[in-house]
């Protein structure tokens, strides 16, 4: 094995994900709980800390550990200040804020100040490893992070220039569980085939897509095409996921700048969506980069000498 | 008292309200219960419908009832076919359903079918009101019932021809109670001054009215600003709300045929934030109609020939 040069750990909401990293930056074990910010048992962030990354500091209490998302929000274990836009690996490994007697380093967010403010807290670290994983978006990007709140990012000289935030996959959530939307698809007793909910998703995002001032009077439709016997109740979730994933998509597209290649950031069967209805709306081909964080956070934590170089 | 001729039963998901009507459609008595479809005691409509109308027919046993609403819905009493689209008192009146022996007249709703179908069940009550209480409304009129699922309804020759429906009520609820945006307003130890409320609810209507393209990127702002300061976590549901309506009122603006008056028919205090955002949207003094529903049934149930002739 690798001599191991770090411990890096992607703290957010609602999970905590930690990696034993060599020193050039290769996972070499990883372990994942529960322990997002808001289920940390009795909120000892310490302790989970310890817990998490016993066996790998025990046998080498000399690693430093690096750490991103939600633990530096003002929920988490220590607020860390936002870096301002633009910002990248330098700005955020002159940024970092320990806690532990220097045990853990924790990476800001990046906000974009202002009248429209915008923030994000997690992303930033995917974001420079996807920088350093596909070199050639470095110079001019537009990426794209889908999750409970989606980062629509422009990447200018290796620097997080601007972005917007969608809270599509929170209001998926919330509609599938708590709406008359989501109740026929509960009620439903077959699973629907893949075939029917490919069809129900593209329908979506095609209706998404011919409504250029929102989505607001199509959600309805959810309810409506079911009740009219026009869209299957076990497919009526797709559809929904059609229609705001494309809403988010022909909304983004319409008011960013385009220039430079695209890629998705993030879990496979998520971005697969994005790129499906990327396709619809004629952006082809995105590239999609999965586990951008370890290595986000291994550059950051090696630019602020906290690598350690193997014996 | 005058002689009553009717009892008429607003009958949704979360309530049900009762009216005694006299035979010129005066309401004599007014009775409300939590018994909304979805909360009628064992799912017992009969029994539901006995206990409320129990003093007033044990009284006027000859009295015939009529009700509108969700009652009349696949989870109601019984399944009443919409009326197609345009549909006015005289087709409505055609297309009543009777449960115990004739006892309980129930309404249909208003449906417009097609590749784009879209369906009310009570509105088309509210809106038969109106069109009695004002009739300038009838020839041509654009009605919006701002609510849970807010119509947007336009009238020809005193018919629905054609609606859409805003799920503003609904997602701003859900917003609230779930999501991380009601987060600071839940936690917020004061209530806002009338002052700064007023002025977020502007705030969040006008960002959604030069939003052209939908809210769906403006949303966070709701968080974004509460975290940077600019934007009392007390006073963000308000913006929430103005954000969400000023999206319904812009969209559904651009989208419908504007020709002849408009009105809000509905609660006053909904209907006067949908006023101020009219206005705020360069449409001035809409006028407000209270009360419309048992106007409604009892003119439907005139046409019907359920009314009681004073003796």
């Amino acid at each position: 094995m690798l001599a191991p040069g770090l411990i890096a750990l992607d703290w957010g909401t609602s999970s905590l994900r930690a990696y034993l990293l060599a020193s050039d930056g290769t996972v070499l074990e990883s372990r994942a709980e529960n322990w997002g910010i808001m289920h940390v048992p009795d909120n000892d962030f310490a302790s989970a800390f310890e817990q998490v990354t016993r066996p790998w500091r025990a046998r080498w209490p000399e690693l430093k550990a690096i750490a991103s998302g939600m633990i530096g929000s003002a929920q988490g274990w220590v607020q860390v200040p936002y870096c301002a836009c633009p910002a990248g690996i330098e700005e955020l490994a002159a940024a970092l804020v320990s806690v532990r007697d220097g045990a853990l380093h924790i990476v800001p967010g990046i906000a974009r100040f202002g009248d429209a403010p915008n923030m994000m807290r997690g992303e930033e670290s995917q974001i420079a490893g996807a920088l350093t994983l596909h070199p050639e978006l470095a110079a001019r990007s537009l990426l794209v992070l889908p999750g409970t709140h989606s980062k629509w990012v422009r990447v200018e000289e290796g620097r997080v220039c601007d972005f917007d935030t969608f809270m599509t996959g929170e209001l998926f959530a919330l509609l599938r569980e708590y709406s008359i939307l989501g109740r026929p698809a509960r009620d439903a007793a077959n699973a629907p085939e893949p075939e029917e909910m490919e069809e129900a998703f593209t329908r979506g995002v095609l209706v998404a897509r011919d409504a250029g001032r929102g989505v607001a009077k199509e959600l309805f439709s959810v309810r409506a095409l079911v009740l009219a016997g026009r869209l299957s109740p076990a497919a009526s979730l797709e559809y929904l996921s059609g229609l705001l994933i494309g809403d988010e998509v022909r909304c983004a597209l319409s008011g960013m700048n385009r220039a430079g290649p695209m890629a998705l950031i993030g879990e496979a069967a998520l971005c697969g969506r994005y790129r499906s209805a990327l396709r619809l709306l004629d952006v082809e081909n995105t590239e999609v980069i999965e586990g951008a964080a370890p290595s986000g956070l291994w550059h950051i934590a090696r630019r602020a000498g906290l690598v350690a170089e193997p014996a």
